[in-house]
């Protein structure tokens, strides 16, 4: 329960559903690999991208939103401009209000990740910014698309 | 000579090549719209890929790189995460150190152009930073992919 | 009248206005200086804020916003992290529904701007996204803060 | 020792060194708040700022540097353009290799973080990628500036 949960895996079958994102010159940082805070950019983009496209979720106008309240990644290898990432998403947990995914950002055609991160979504009301709980509807989606309920 | 160049078209047609890129959820602001600075990171990201991946160009290791000296756009459309923009090349002119793209960003499948705008690359020597002619291949390669000399 | 305007000065005296931003590690490209694209983010957000802070606009509520029309940037020396930089604005024109600024990127204390740009804003109804008239009361602040009417 | 560590403080205290960041117009996502990825590039803004300006630390050309292994971050409450953010950076754990920094992102003048942070640098050697010792210099630097050893 209070145990610290085991970190995301490194394999790519681990992971649900994937995304690919072609990376850009200015990602990379002068060390010539991309920039750390740029591989949470994948995190809530294809999280986003799949709310949005697959749950029919719209952010300017539900009442319901998603905010981010918990974030962490561990950076195993470097990636580069221009290669393309594979970016992988499970959902470890669905609570109430919640969503606790686990991500692993992968170079095009590898077997382990580069990074493997946590990503926690908190569903609030748009005005109060308070949690509300997730609809059945969106539940259904996760079902469909993650696998969890 | 003198004269001000004709704007970029908005036709699909005009480019010689094309990369897509899937937008990021922080690509859009609080207007719910791409960001009008990153644009240009699709023009810096179309051009220098192509410069890697078909001119065996290496930022990280050749003497001479491609330093950006002038750019513009001009908005025509919104686009918006999580859609994916398809970012068309062209060089309008390739002189003795520089050259001049054009550039036309397309929401997937558009007829016409989201955005077009200008970039122009000089060849410099690494540590002079200075001016140096583009060598024979690469401009075998301009011939090549992008239909100039 | 169609005649092609003079570039914007590099001098630190033609801007009206300055606001200094610190840049971040992730500004830099892998060539060790602030990326191209990053230039035009300066202009926005000096451009933005001073909209925010001094005209009182609201870009969440307020009927009518600013949308990016055209920029364009020539770029005379490099700036790199972990420097500041100075922008400074000025407003070359206020039209019936729009606003060119000239910009100008300083490094901290220099004399002449690494970067110097134009960004065209027009007032559009937000839900119609038409022209509309910049309002009295914005001109007067144009008038107040930047000398022009 | 194998304890989960306690989190970041909230308090303004709690953080050895201060350095402000003025946010940019693109900042903010499309809710009106700082996109969460964008914290990290605080972080490392924040951290190396202070390894270049205090430490003598050059990126570009000494022999070892520091590459992020790990980061994470809990948001407490939004900040937004054009606020200024206030980053208070403390060392929690000074290794052989390894540095881990805790990071505070504070709204201007507020009393309680609107987000903190974990950070973990390890010295790596330019060339292999492999760790390094941090060598007496640092050592030395994160002494005097951040009080550990």
């Amino acid at each position: 329960m209070s145990e610290r949960p085991s970190p995301p895996s490194r394999e790519r079958s681990a992971y649900a559903r994937y995304l690919s994102f072609r990376t850009r010159w200015m990602d990379n940082d002068q060390f010539g690999h991309l920039n750390n805070a740029l591989y949470y950019s994948f995190f809530d983009s294809a999280v986003n991208t799949t709310l949005i496209d697959e749950f029919g979720f719209d952010p300017n106008s539900d009442a319901s939103v998603y905010y981010v309240v918990e974030t962490g990644c561990s950076f195993h290898a470097g990636v580069a401009f221009p290669g393309i990432v594979e970016v992988g998403v499970r959902v470890a947990r669905l609570g109430s209000s919640s969503a606790s995914y686990e991500i692993g950002v992968f170079s095009q055609g590898a077997e382990l990740a580069a990074a493997t991160g946590r990503f926690v979504h908190v569903m609030v009301d748009r005005e109060t910014e308070r949690p509300v709980p997730i609809p059945g509807e969106h539940r259904a989606h996760f079902e469909r698309v993650y696998g969890v309920s």
